[in-house]
């Protein structure tokens, strides 16, 4: 099954736009616990709640061997009906982003990667060669210093727009496939509604909600599909360390609860 | 020791700005032969002729979790003399970013790694805080697609520039623990020529010679300092895989010999 139609159906089965990051801290998870039974936690309390899990790879490659075992048990337990966005922001020449692609999309079997623009198409290439996994490109990331080149003013045949801008152009033009998506971050609402207007139809990614302080009503105004099925709000910290006492996975799944019921109850606010 | 006092070591001891990529390719290995039995052979052929070595973690996760072992049996195979760039052109928000500082430096011990710019200043920080290790930031790339957004034109301060060249300023502004170099390709030798005339005290490290099509002559001419121990020329591929018989690694030797030997000789005809 293709990504984006898997996407669909667990948006529509778990009625969700919520993704959980799975970004294991040893430093802010319970003390004693082994990470692969933090993430088994984290998925039973929510799997229900959830259109998507994203484990950031960063996470994993700080723990050494250990930490892709546990990527991949991880990966692994996730069922096969809820997509898993492996969050790698990948980018390299052509033969070095074929290594990383059959890393991620055949080692791994990740449905979705996030990727770079920043070198270009045939940097991109060999994971859209993938038809039936997505990519998503990042766009407008959502940390303090993304404005630093991502708003410079870049003069295109078109007029002058802001490299993020200019990303999301080449981006539709290159989705020939139609598996690419963007990367935007709640934390800039105005960036979001410009994206999400001047491209309709585009997978986004939104990260950036709860601990990094994107305001979830103008993330879910702003940054919706019509169609509400290409749209995947992620949250990490909020949910993953809700408590950090032995009760953390009921505290998730109370945290994932609330955070999908808030962004469902905007949408019913909302024009469809 | 920090970075840059060994590398300019290495330099001085080997006579060589040579670097050797291990970027190893099943499909172009030696058949039979293990990654971690190849690399240590090419390593033993050439550690009195290179300068540093470049492992691309592409490569390594390519293969899952043998992956990461081989490339940890890799790195602490190599010489403490000689320095150890990993090629992973990481770039994410803080948190995450310290999370892969922390494998890259703390676990795998290397001496430097390679960044993207695009998430700005505060995705590079947590690389940066390692003093005694080495950060080179993307800044033109050897690939084709390199041009997609490397080459807009941006408005700045100071006049219309690309995109580069205002990677190169900001980076060059953000170095106050000169610790900080740029990755330039040597297959864009007026390129070179520019970033190496604006910043003639920055490390440059120059990927694309041979395989990719770089001219070792302008690449030499135009990217080496004055000082001769702040440059670093790649090559993988037409090292590694010199031959793909049982005398790699002696092909191998023999085609990083040649290759340093040039670069001295392009060096000996130049003005210093």
């Amino acid at each position: 099954m293709r990504f984006l139609e898997k996407l669909a159906q667990a948006i529509d089965k778990n009625r969700s736009l919520l993704c959980v990051g799975l970004d294991p801290d040893p430093g802010l998870m319970p003390p004693g616990l082994g990470v692969f039974e933090f993430n088994r936690a984290i998925i039973d309390a929510t799997a229900d709640l959830v259109c998507a899990y994203k484990p950031n790879i960063a996470f994993y490659e700080a723990l050494g061997r250990d930490g892709w075992d546990t990527l991949k048990l991880t990966r692994d337990y996730i069922a096969a009906d809820i997509p898993v966005i492996v969050d790698a922001k990948r980018g390299d020449i052509g033969n070095t982003a074929r290594a990383y692609a059959r890393g991620l999309f055949d080692y791994f079997r990740f449905d979705a990667t996030t990727a770079s623009p920043y070198l270009g198409l045939d940097s991109l290439e060999p994971f859209i060669a993938y038809h039936d996994r997505g990519v998503f490109i990042l766009c407008r990331t959502s940390n303090a210093g993304a404005a630093d080149f991502q708003s410079l003013s870049c003069e295109t045949e078109t007029g002058v727009k802001a490299l993020f801008e200019v990303v999301a152009g080449k981006v539709a033009l290159w989705n020939k496939h139609g598996n690419l998506g963007l990367v935007v971050g709640a934390t800039y609402p105005e960036e979001l509604r410009l994206i999400r207007q001047g491209y309709p139809e585009m997978p986004l990614l939104i990260p950036g909600v709860g601990t990094q302080g994107g305001e979830l009503a103008d993330t879910v105004r702003f940054g919706v599909d019509a169609g509400r099925c290409k749209t995947i709000i992620n949250s990490s910290r909020q949910v993953l360390y809700a408590s950090k006492g032995k009760d953390f996975a009921a505290a998730a799944r109370i945290a994932a609860g609330e955070l999908r019921g808030r962004i469902n109850e905007i949408l019913a606010g909302s024009p469809s």
